[in-house]
């Protein structure tokens, strides 16, 4: 199936569009990405194309969310490969605004969301969860969706998001897609690409650690020790851990045992360069 | 004239009105206000009436917009007293949201505008203006009027709601409406009923002190010279001034002689327990 794929960078653009479809009655779902679209990406277009009748993919690399220091100028951008990869699997409207459409000279308006976003990355990314907050409140205020779609490969962003959309009222239903991975069990990522060959067969150990980690959890034994059995050989294969953490599924405050609420494996990791993150559900 | 005036509080009600009146093609303008209303906050919603077909009234105390120790429980509160003024002057709805509305349980979200917040009453009250930007978002994505009025009394406030307007691309027209004063200068306020006796006699000084500030600014004396003749008499009278400044009119970048560019002349001090605010235009 290949499809006509209208790509839109003025907000007026997009307006005009959303309004056609609104008074057609359609249902309008977001998925909004910073690009170098993968499986993971895709799978969550197809979760939007069952829930709505138009969906719209944003591509934006979003530089409030990079800290000094991080990979904001070598973060994979490749505008026409994403187009064609979206074609394929129906997406109706690419929204790709330039820098300044999002944050126009003198821009000065800062969106945080306290408490769920200060554990887990918010310690080590201190802004990062700020610039999400300010770019996905400006997407949902362009776009306008019924449905917004981010994965679960975020977690946190996920919680975050749905927090700022129940804080500020937004008429959207925030879905989570599920987690896509290679054939190894390595979380799909577009900072994959970064890996070194050595990194890249060490890289599916955080999954396994989880997998193991979730096992022990479920059999009673403490977070603690059960981490720190995962974790050593993790850093053995040359895993620099930011974190590995068993959390509450809903608010994220950490738990010490596992005892049958509903509950989250979150980890992070610095591998050579680049830093890896990854989580699975604990419900026993 | 007296009219029906329709007071909501809930925001599923406020939306079911908003999407009937955004169907007959109304022109929809909201006031924010907190209430405690005078003269001032009337000839907003009269200025709201001269632009659209429908007016809401918004009317709640804010509490992320006062600092600890300042007069949060103290705040004038008369809902119906407001109600009667309101329906001589043909608002068509109050929207009176209670705090749980606006600040659910768990509510994390915060919206700062840095730069044009930070000086002036930025200074002596930290978090005023993320409290303001906060609520008036809400407000404004609730109520999802085509103008919103608020008073140039607050003129950074107002500055600060254009510049978070702009940077939300929020489709809305922010107007701003004249000061009120009373025959004797003071600047209508619902802080005015706090002031003792003598304070409510030596309160409109301050006003004097603008007009005779801007005189001398008019005819090329420097800021700094103009303010400490000025100053002086205010601080004789009881006035403890907490700022006295000439900024650029649409920046608020302080200026120290006025040439020819639109200028404002902004003050804030205590006189007694109260804390009064006033300003003017500074235009040759």
């Amino acid at each position: 199936m290949s499809t006509d794929l209208n790509t839109i960078s003025k907000l007026a653009d997009l307006q005009s569009q959303r309004s056609k479809w609104r008074h057609n009655n359609q249902i309008i779902a977001l998925v909004p990405t910073m690009g170098a679209l993968h499986e993971g990406h895709l799978s969550l277009v197809k979760l939007a194309r069952t829930a709505a009748s138009k969906v719209i993919v944003s591509v934006f690399v979003n530089p409030k969310q990079f800290t000094q220091g991080e990979d904001l100028d070598q973060y994979p951008r490749d505008l026409a490969a994403d187009l064609d990869k979206l074609k394929t699997i129906g997406a109706d409207l690419v929204y790709a605004p330039d820098v300044e459409q999002i944050y126009p000279k003198g821009f000065s308006t800062h969106i945080s969301v306290t408490g769920i976003s200060e554990g887990l990355c918010g310690v080590s990314r201190p802004h990062f969860f700020d610039g999400v907050a300010t770019v996905v409140t400006k997407l949902l205020l362009h776009c306008a969706p019924d449905i917004a779609v981010f994965g679960e490969k975020d977690y946190q962003q996920l919680l975050v998001i749905r927090r700022l959309v129940a804080d500020l009222d937004l008429p959207v239903d925030v879905l989570g897609g599920p987690i896509v991975r290679e054939s190894d069990g390595l979380a799909l990522s577009s900072r994959n690409v970064y890996l070194s060959k050595t990194d890249r067969q060490s890289a599916p150990l955080l999954w396994k650690a989880l997998i193991e980690t979730r096992a022990q959890l479920l059999q009673g034994v403490p977070m603690q020790q059960a981490a720190s059995q995962t974790s050593e050989q993790l850093i053995k294969a040359g895993f620099i851990l930011d974190y590995f953490e068993l959390c509450d599924a809903r608010t994220l405050a950490p738990i010490h045992q596992y005892e049958g609420k509903p509950a989250r494996l979150l980890i992070a990791s610095m591998l050579g360069r680049t830093r890896l993150i990854d989580n699975i559900s604990v419900i026993g």
